[in-house]
C-alpha cells in the first residue's frame, strides 16, 4: 500500500486511516499505538495515542494523541447532532491539552485558501470563531466575565501570498506570545465517506511531510515554541483512492487477483491527463465547508470559553 | 454500457461522448449521425449532426447540431488560447443559428446554483455577459452603433427557489419576446479529462431526461417558442465513471476479464455511503468556473455583437 | 419641502416620514389618515392607515395600511431584541393580510442588486427565507406537518439584467399562481437615524413613481392580480437630506432665517459633482444588511409558517 | 477649522486637503511645504513635499513626499483613462522611492476589512496584485525574465482578528526581510467629490494619529525598519463634512454669518444618534472599490515589474 500512497503522493492526514493502512489485512495491533473507542448516540469517538518514536515512524505521524469524531450525519444540517459534536469536541480538547491558565491568550490559525472552496475550511473557521483579544485592551466591559483573550488569522496560502505559512505564523507568535495555538485545516481522506463526516483533533501540530525530516518549519511546539492543537476535517480525496478501492472490490467480486502495481498502473493511465493525480471533492462542497467550519468554531469556542453559551459566543464572531 | 449509465443515473451531456458510447468497441459510424472535425492550432472542433429521429433515439439526444471545442489548455489561463477559443465559439455559433435580425432581442439564461461552485458556471456567465436591452429604452446614446438588445437572467435552481426553471424562463419569454435564447449550464462528463477543457454548443436547447418523453417543460424551441442555443462546459464527473475506467484499465493490464455487471457492483459497494452515486469535481474548481465562464461570455458576446471589441463588450457587463 | 424633495428626486418610502412631511410644522392630523402607536419594551410600532384616495394623494402614497417597527437597537446584534422584532413582524403581518388558505402558495420576491451592498437587502432576504414549494411536489415527507408551499426569487435589477422587474415577476406569477406575494426591498430614508433601525410593512405593494400615474407596471394587486405585501428597511439616505437638516439646525441655533430655496441652492453647490444628488450609506452597511435581512426573513417566516420554530425554519433556507 | 476636525474626530488623510485646510481663506503658501502641479490629458498630478518637522507639525502629517493623482473619470470604467492613471502611478512611484535593487523582495500590504465594502480596498488590491516570490523558490521557469520577488498579505483589522496590524506586519517583515513595503488602504476624504477619484502615494508610510506622539507602532521606516510606500484612495467621508460644506454654502448664498461653533453644534444635533459622527459612502461603493483596487494593483505592478505588460502581470495575480 505504501507504494500506492507514494506513487500518487497521498498524505494520510487521519490517524485512524494511518492505523488501518499499517494494520492492513493482518489487523494486528501496532506496537506503541494505543486506541480507545467511545460510541455515543450519533457519533463515535476514537482516541489513538502514538506512544513512542518507533510507533511514530511506523504510523508516519508524530507522537501524540489523535481524537477522531465520526458522524455520518455531520454533513446533514441536523441541529441536535451538531450539539452533540460540539460538546464532544469541547470535552475532547479539554482532556487533550495541558493545563493552560484561564486568562492566557490563544491564537487561532485558519490554514487554506479563501478562493478555493474545499480549501476554505480554515479561513471560514476563523470567520465563525469568537475573537476577544482586542476587547481586553480597548473595551473590557464588552466581555462576559471570565472570557480569555483570543485572536485569529487566516494567513492564506503560499501560491496566493508568496509567503510561507510558517513565516507568517512564527512572526505573529513572537509578537503576540500566545499560550497555545489552534490550527484548523482541510484534510485529504483515503476514503470518500469521510468527507464532511470526520473531525480529527490532535496535540501534535501540523508537520509538512508527515513528521519526517525537517522540523524547522513545522507548525508545532518545536517550530513555534508553544503547544499547537491541530484540527481538521477531510474535504478532498484523491480520485486514485476511489479507483483503487473500486478495483479491489471488483477483484473481490469477480475473483480476479488484486495486484497493487497493476492497480497503480491502471489508475495512472486513467488519470494520465492529471499527471496521474487528481484531488476531487463532492459537488456539494460549499455546503459541507460552511457546515463543518461553523461546528468546529463552536466546538473550539466552548473549549476556550467554558460556560459561555453558543448564542453569546456567536456575538464575538465577525 | 447503458446499464452502467442507468444504474448510476448518468446523463451523457456531451454529444461526443454519446457518440463514443454508441459506437462502443466496434467503432462503426452511427447511421443518421454526421461528423466533421477541424484541428486548429490549440483547439479541436468537432461538429456532430443528428439527422433524424431514429439517430436521436440511438444517441439519446435530440436532433440537431452539436459543436464541441476541445482544448486541454482551456483551463490554463493562457490569453492567446483564450482568444482562439472565443473566436471559434463566435464563428461556430454564427454558422449554427438561423438568420436572426441584427436588431432583435436575445435572452441569455445562466442555469445553476450561485451557492454551489461547480454549478455556478451559468450564473457567472451572465455576470460576465454584455447586457444592453435597458440602454435601448433609457440611454441609447450609451450604446455603440449597431449593438442589439440583450438581457440576461440566472433563475437559480429548484432546490433554492422552489421554482421550476421552465416556469421562470417561460414567463419571462412571454413578456420579453426574444428572437433567440442562449442557455448556459454546467455539464457532467463521462471522462474526467473533459472538466474545464471542453465547450459544447448546440441548437437543440436543453431537455430534461435526455430528450425522451415529456417535452412540455424543455428549454427548447418546442417548449419556449423560439430557437434555443445551449452551451455548456463539464465541471463534474461521477466518481463511478472514474472507477469504471480504472477497472477497465486494470483488466486490460492484468488480463482479468472486464464485466460490466461486476464493475457496477464493485462501484456500488465502493460508493455505498452515497447511494452508489457521487458527483465529484477537481479541487481547483473555483478557478475553472471563473475562467470558463469568462471565455464563454466573450465567445457569445462576439457572436451577438459582431465587430465590437472584447474590451468594449466588457464595459456592458456588470 | 416638496420642492426640496422634487429637486433632489427624493422618494419618501416610509409612510411615517410622509406623514411628518405632510403635517409639517403645523402638526395637524391629516384628514383620511389614521394612526395608532404601540410602545413595546424595545420597539415602537406605528400603524398608519391611508383611508381614501384624497389622503393617498396628499400623502403621495397609495391607500392601505403601513406598519412601521422602529427599534434603535435593531442594528445592534442583540438576540433578545431580535426575537421581539420577529414576533412583532409576524403578528403585524397576520393582522394586515386578508385571510389566505393555510395551504396556499406564497411567492417571495427580493428586489435589488446582489452586487451593490446597500441594495442587496432583498436578495439576502430570499437567501435566508424558508423555501418549501419543491418539497411539496418531490419530497413531502421532508416537510413539517402544516407547512405551506413557499417559493422565492431575486430578479436582479434592470441595470444588470436588462429586464424590468415587473416583466420577470408578472411572468412567474402567471406560471406559479401564488395566493399572495411578499416583496422585500431596500428603502431610502429622509432621516439618517432610520438606516437599519426601521422596518415598514404594507399591504399596498410597490408602485414606481409613488402611486401617481401609470399603474400597469406596479408590483401590486392591480398589476400582478394577487395581494402584494411590501416590506422594506432603509439602507440609504440622500446626502442632501443630511445637509438640509444640518442647515435647518444651524438656522435655529444661530438665528439665521431658514429658506428652502437657498438651502436647496447651497446643497446643489455642495453636491455639484453628483448632479446635486448623492445617495450615501453608513460604512457599516455590510453588517446592517446582513442583520436586517435575517430578521426580516424570520419575521416573514413565522408569519407564513405559524407554529414552526426559528431553528426549524432555518433548515429550509439555503 | 481644527476644532471642527477635532470635534468630529476627522483624520485628514490627503495631503492636498491638509494643505487647503492649513492655508484656509488666506491662501498663503505654507512655509516648508513645496508644491508642484502637472496637468495631463485626463488627470492632474499634485506633488506636495513637507520639507521639515515644523511644516509637518503645521500640516499634521509626517515629512515626506505626497503625490496625488486626481481624475474625476477614475470612477467611470474608462479603459483609456485607466491606462493614463496606471502609467502616472508607475512613473510617480519610480521617482519617489530610493534606488532599490531590481531583484530585491517587495512586501505588499492591503489594510482593511474584507467584510466591509468601503474598507475592502486594501484586501482587493492584494487580490489583483502580481505575486511572484514563491515562483523564485519553487518554479523560477514560470517567471518572466527579470521579475523580482513580490509577496502580499491582507492582515485584516483589529476588530476582526484581535491582532494589531503592526504586530502582524512587523512579524512578517522580520521573517521575509523585504527591501520595501507598499501599504494600500482606504482613506477618508474631507470632500465627497474625492471618493473614488483621487489616489495618494507617499513615501512616509502610515502613522496612526497623524504622526503625532507614539511612533513605535507606525507602519513606516521607523517602525518597520524598511522604506514604506503608502497608497490610498478615499472611499468614505464624514457626513459632518458634507453638512458643514452645505452650511457654509448656505451662509454664502443667504448672507447669514457662518460660525464654526454654531455649525458644529447644528451638525452634532443632526447626527446625534451617531454620537455626532457618521462615516458615509456612496451607494455605488462596490463598483468604486472594485475599479480603483484593480487600477492601483496595476499601477504598483508596473512600478515593481518595469517592462512587463498588464496582461502578463494579471497572470501572476490570483
Amino acid at each position: 500500500m505504501n507504494d500506492f500512497l507514494n506513487y500518487f503522493s497521498l498524505n494520510v492526514d487521519l490517524a485512524v486511516e494511518a492505523r488501518d493502512i499499517v494494520r492492513g489485512k493482518s489487523n494486528i495491533e501496532v506496537s506503541g499505538v494505543e486506541e480507545e473507542v467511545e460510541n455515543l448516540e450519533n457519533i463515535d469517538i476514537t482516541t489513538i495515542t502514538i506512544m513512542n518514536e518507533e510507533a511514530a515512524s511506523v504510523m508516519g505521524k508524530p507522537m501524540g494523541t489523535y481524537v477522531t469524531i465520526e458522524s455520518p450525519p455531520l454533513k446533514i444540517n441536523n441541529p441536535y447532532v451538531k450539539e452533540e459534536i460540539i460538546t464532544a469536541m469541547s470535552k475532547s480538547l479539554t482532556n487533550m491539552v495541558p493545563n493552560i491558565a484561564p486568562d492566557s491568550t490563544i491564537l487561532l490559525v485558519g490554514l487554506g485558501n479563501w478562493h478555493a472552496t474545499p480549501d476554505a475550511l480554515g479561513p471560514k473557521f476563523i470567520e465563525y470563531s469568537p475573537i476577544t483579544r482586542h476587547y481586553h485592551q480597548y473595551a473590557p466591559q464588552a466581555l462576559v466575565e471570565g472570557m480569555r483573550p483570543s485572536c485569529g488569522i487566516a494567513p492564506g496560502v503560499l501560491g496566493v501570498t508568496g509567503l510561507e505559512t510558517f513565516e507568517v505564523i512564527k512572526g505573529i507568535v513572537e509578537k503576540v506570545n500566545p499560550a497555545m495555538i489552534v490550527v484548523v485545516d482541510a484534510l485529504a481522506a483515503q476514503n470518500v465517506d469521510r468527507i464532511g463526516t470526520t473531525i480529527q483533533m490532535s496535540n501534535t501540530g501540523i508537520q509538512p511531510g508527515a513528521g519526517i525530516g525537517n522540523n524547522r518549519h513545522a507548525l508545532n511546539q518545536e517550530g513555534l515554541g508553544v503547544p499547537v492543537i491541530a484540527i481538521g476535517c477531510p474535504t478532498i480525496v484523491n480520485a486514485a483512492v476511489i479507483a483503487n478501492q473500486a478495483i479491489k472490490n471488483f477483484c473481490l467480486d469477480s475473483g480476479a487477483m488484486y495486484n497493487e502495481n497493476q492497480s497503480t498502473e491502471a489508475i495512472k493511465t486513467t488519470l494520465s491527463h492529471f499527471g496521474g493525480s487528481l484531488s476531487v471533492t463532492p459537488k456539494e462542497i460549499d455546503d459541507i465547508v460552511e457546515n463543518t467550519s461553523r461546528i468546529m468554531a463552536m466546538g473550539v469556542g466552548h473549549f476556550l470559553f467554558p460556560g459561555i453559551s453558543t448564542e453569546q459566543l456567536e456575538l464575538y464572531a465577525i
